[in-house]
């Protein structure tokens, strides 16, 4: 059992080109191969306004596969602590054996999630997307605004969120980091109205986006919702979409958009699975007037094909910590 | 994170009067606390006959909980590796962290549900019992036989196994350990006539044990059945029993023996729980004569009962590696 601990893994392994097409491979292997992806499981600690969540997969023919747990305990903030808190553990295909155990604290789930962020914008934005609007100004909104980056010739960008000061920390983040204008929008309307391609990467509960305001020509990416009640785009925008995408049908259903269409039968019909496109089944975006919305719950197989990359990567360099010789792995785990 | 190993675990919990109560305990918080159980999250792994279980329980109130990986993979023999691996993680039940990892390889697993056994002796066979009776000859056998030996009186053990040697090789052991006679039965059915109290550990998909055999007095556990196509109990037995008694009802009916109950819907509503009677709800055995019958599928809160015991225990002594000063631990995990 090899041990990487946070350092470790956020010196080796970053969001790029590579880890891009790490998770473009993860969705084509759920058209491709067999994969046993079972539902998330999760535990609730409504004392504490917390949860956990357990993600897996196993893509055949693998030499590993992980386990995910990742926590989100939302009074940690009065402890001065972060909400979020995750790891990894990377299981034999062949043995069963635990192999390692990646203490990324949830930095490898940001990475395969702005990653998958940067999967849908590659089939589905315009390639003359230049003008990017963010709804949302955390965490997960900096790595998808990087990850859109890397895919399309961005040079303007909009944000919008309900919190001033951390909207404006963003903006002045982002504007260093990125070398272009950001601008602060005064409603999501603006945001969606002045975007190529718009992110939403909030918790709410209702709608944040209209569908009076699409636009021929917008991409818009939801991050956000992965639980029953959680909802950013107003239930009419996936049927006047013209091509409505989203990681997993199934996922989308239960914990994401599609949850609140108003005939989601239909919908669910009519949905395309992100693996359809990378896998060359179906087509995404085929003219730059259509609008397209892909709808993102997060998978277990993105989960095992990040965390086998940063094994990969990893154990060429000399760190981990090792519990028990090598040669007696059997005994200790 | 402070990381135990199977060495350090093993010396310092064991199976006793003390692990029992601890089992006990946790069955009866299913009726008296709020207790989140997520249903089982099953990985297969098809190519190399395995599969991983994912199993946890919160309690509310309880510190910590237990997510729990445990995997079976059936060709690991042909590489002289035991089939069964596994570990314990403990998160924060305030922060949602990692308190710490259990590499215990599936011990805690083994005590925890010979402890289950344990507790449904106590409750379920006759206070007289001198007889005990073991299908299957492995490792859960032995636990279960020793779990049985600190709740009742027992003078005598039959045993029956499909394979000679590892028959032999039981009683062999058995006889030292407990010293006292073990008597290799020649069917299931000489095991059942001869023993007041039964116990069935196989993997078995076909029924071990018929209900015409059944007299008055006999307590049988089914420990073997946690999966759909398993059964060890002929399905009439549960309708003949006088009481018929599970972990959980609604696991039972997924994945173990109610699962082929001729009507299950009535032998569901028929089935008590354990923690019904550990709890003092239900009664338990109320004369010699009655024939009782427990159904045991093993579920996260003995997972984290057993593991918070385990981590109790030893953070008193001085063990385990800690990843990472304990003062840097937010950075770390």
């Amino acid at each position: 059992m090899i041990i990487y601990t946070k350092d470790e893994i956020y010196r080796h392994i970053q969001l790029n080109h590579e880890t891009i097409q790490v998770i473009d491979d993860a969705f084509t292997s759920l058209e491709t191969k067999n994969v046993a992806m079972p539902p998330i499981m999760r535990v609730d600690v409504p004392e504490h306004n917390g949860e956990v969540d357990v993600k897996s997969a196993y893509v055949e023919g693998i030499e590993m596969f992980a386990i995910k747990v990742s926590s989100g305990f939302f009074n940690n903030y009065k402890l001065g602590l972060p909400s979020g808190n995750g790891l990894m553990m990377l299981i034999n295909s062949v043995t069963g054996q635990p192999e390692s155990l990646l203490l990324d604290n949830g930095y490898l789930t940001d990475i395969r999630t702005a990653a998958a962020g940067a999967v849908a914008a590659n089939y589905l934005a315009s390639e003359n997307a230049r003008t990017a609007g963010v709804i949302g100004a955390g965490s997960q909104a900096r790595y998808q605004l990087k990850a859109l980056k890397l895919m399309r010739d961005i040079e303007q960008v909009t944000v919008y969120g309900p919190t001033e000061k951390r909207v404006r920390e963003f903006a002045e983040e982002m504007e260093k980091d990125l070398g272009m204008k950001v601008t602060i929008a005064s409603s999501p309307e603006q945001v969606v109205t002045e975007s190529d391609v718009v992110i939403t990467t909030t918790p709410s509960k209702k709608p944040v986006i209209k569908a009076e305001w699409l636009h021929p020509g917008l991409h818009i990416t939801a991050m956000g919702s992965d639980a029953e009640e959680k909802q950013e785009l107003e239930a009419g925008i996936l049927e006047k979409a013209d091509l409505f995408v989203c990681d997993v049908r199934e996922q989308s259903k239960r914990l994401g958009e599609l949850h609140h269409a108003s005939d989601s039968d239909a919908m669910f019909a009519k949905a395309v699975e992100l693996g359809e496109i990378t896998s060359g089944k179906r087509q995404g975006r085929t003219h730059d007037d259509q609008i397209t919305v892909c709808d993102l719950t997060g998978t277990g197989v993105q989960d095992t094909a990040i965390a086998v990359h940063a094994y990969n990567i990893l154990k060429n360099y000399k760190a981990g910590s090792s519990i028990g010789k090598r040669n007696q792995l059997t005994q200790l785990t």
